[in-house]
């Protein structure tokens, strides 16, 4: 792969008093990373040097301005500038502060703004933390919806995946007694709709979607539970009959994904938040990796937190990051399908 | 190992139109489960001769009285004759029929006799089918049911075991609303108090049992669903308090089997059927042993099916059992303590 042909990933290196910068930095400067994709992180230089010298790699720091110009070479560590942190010190581990909110910020701004020009093929993110961020008078709840917003995007969902295996939720941060109540038949039929289109846009031709079951041995015929009867079963048929899709199930949550990492169908939806959160990371929790579907840019994250208590120890392990990235390397291909397929529905603000 | 140090296991085949005989036989015949335990299948002559063709093993079959007389020998399968087949083909694979349920009535109820009666070290069980054994007349609701009434079993819990780890369920065989519904104190206050007997039973000194969080993130202190501080805390609270058990938790569903996989703990109380079971059963689903605690006999399990559309084909994979049948050797030095700790409440039928 030549250097014109390998893409270009951008990472935002999250808090910078969290473990994002160290993960980050580990992630970039293995060699079988960049075999696969060029990286560029939006950080500044003085944090990116420190978070080297905790990694312990001898890989040097490189100022660029424009991706495009972003090395192979594990050797080199390519950042683009924030500009906000001139000292390292200035940052202290582990503290909720408004300056490394700032820092964050600033990060996906920048690397928001390359990926919605092209001048990189998605982006990948290690973790914020949500104080800091309002700290700086960000008034965003989250991650996500900072991205929703920079990026103009109209509705997005979350995808978890986990080697070919893709999850989606049909509920999510609710308690699980309203989950339970928001099964609906109009609710599932959005849903499986969704992730129907989700999983072509990522790449699976003709995907197969199964659906997990609410109630323990998937209701047994009504004796646990009348979700399967009364709403599961009536989108999944109400979907198939519109579209043709052959979308299974409901199948008992015990067994669906054993038999989705088995490679039985490419997606699953899950119904509640911990269904699918409990099965994926129970199973591996350093290779599941969390991606946003909705915005017009690629966007692949680690689905961790910021880990204060142990950020700048070297502790970190940086596996779900490397799988974060590898995602993205993954999906960049479908960067394109993906502009298209969720196209901004506003002037992007910043 | 000598004949007379090694423990016997008395093996239920269960429905003999099923994979029951199939996977016991391919169980016992294993040279390394053999080294293990002794193994007295509890069938008749005829059906275990069809299992072992269909398992395409040499080892020949021998009818006992005592299990005493049980041998190390991987090429020997010591069978305890029930007298209900005589002849293999008038049980037709993958049906529901009286005989068959005959069959699997007598295997448990001779080798809970032998395992009440010391001979053996406790049962290892085959699937049963349910319709089968209603067939016959009986009106047990299922297998632990009719184990129940057999020993004199005042009440029973199901523990699994993979690997180290411990899961038990403060709720199972209901609709997930009504297990949300029912996590209660008092009743979370009674399933930690039986799961941490049970683990002291079943061998470990001081247990270290966590709570599994019923809502995403644990609830986000009351953001996601109040249960965990008005409930959950409070029946931890009450426990560690009364017993000093040092009982953590309320710990996030998506990484509290994680961490219990990895060491942290030595059970994990479930609050829902299938919150333990999909972080089981993803993880490992051949290595999911289920063991029935209450009974005051050691009772190991497949968690499965007869697999009515596999038996007799020789495609059913013995995994399952295998796992089960070596839960049965860790388990069998406590045979005593959980006789003790679980006394029969009645004269044991039959």
């Amino acid at each position: 792969m030549s250097h014109d042909q390998s893409p270009v990933l951008g990472v935002t290196v999250g808090d910078p008093a969290g473990i994002g910068p160290e993960i980050s930095v580990a992630t970039v400067v293995r060699p079988e990373i960049r075999r696969q994709a060029r990286a560029v992180l939006y950080a500044d230089p003085a944090v990116i040097e420190r978070a080297a010298a905790i990694v312990g790699t001898p890989a040097r720091v490189r100022v660029l301005t424009d991706p495009a110009d972003a090395s192979d070479d594990p050797g080199t560590i390519d950042v683009v500038d924030l500009k906000v942190v001139a000292d390292a010190d200035q940052v202290a581990f582990g503290q909720v502060q408004e300056l490394a909110g700032r820092a964050a910020v600033a990060s996906i701004e920048a690397a928001v703004a390359d990926a919605m020009a092209g001048r990189t093929a998605g982006i990948v993110t290690a973790p914020i933390n949500k104080e800091a961020i309002w700290a700086t008078g960000s008034e965003f709840l989250g991650h996500t919806e900072m991205l929703q917003e920079l990026t103009g995007a109209e509705k997005t969902d979350t995808m978890f995946v986990l080697g070919e295996l893709c999850t989606f939720f049909a509920t999510r941060h609710m308690s699980l007694l309203r989950a339970v109540q928001s099964i609906k038949q109009e609710l599932l039929v959005g849903s499986i709709n969704r992730a129907l289109r989700a999983l072509q846009v990522f790449g699976y031709e003709s995907p197969t979607l199964a659906v997990a079951a609410l109630n323990p041995h998937g209701g047994e015929n009504g004796h646990f539970g009348r979700e399967e009867l009364d709403e599961i079963i009536p989108a999944i048929e109400q979907v198939n009959t519109a579209t043709g899709a052959g979308v299974i199930g409901p199948i008992p949550a015990d067994s669906v994904w054993h038999l989705g990492l088995q490679g039985a169908f490419d997606g699953i939806l899950s119904l509640y938040h911990d269904q699918g959160h409990i099965a994926t990371k129970t199973y591996d929790f350093d290779r599941t990796v969390s991606v946003t579907v909705g915005l017009p840019i690629l966007r692949t994250s680690v689905d961790h937190g910021t880990a204060f208590d142990i950020a700048g120890t070297g502790k970190a392990a940086p596996q779900t990051m490397i799988s974060a990235f590898e995602a993205g390397v993954r999906f960049s291909a479908r960067n394109q399908a993906i502009a298209e397929a969720y196209p901004s529905q506003a002037t992007p603000s910043s």
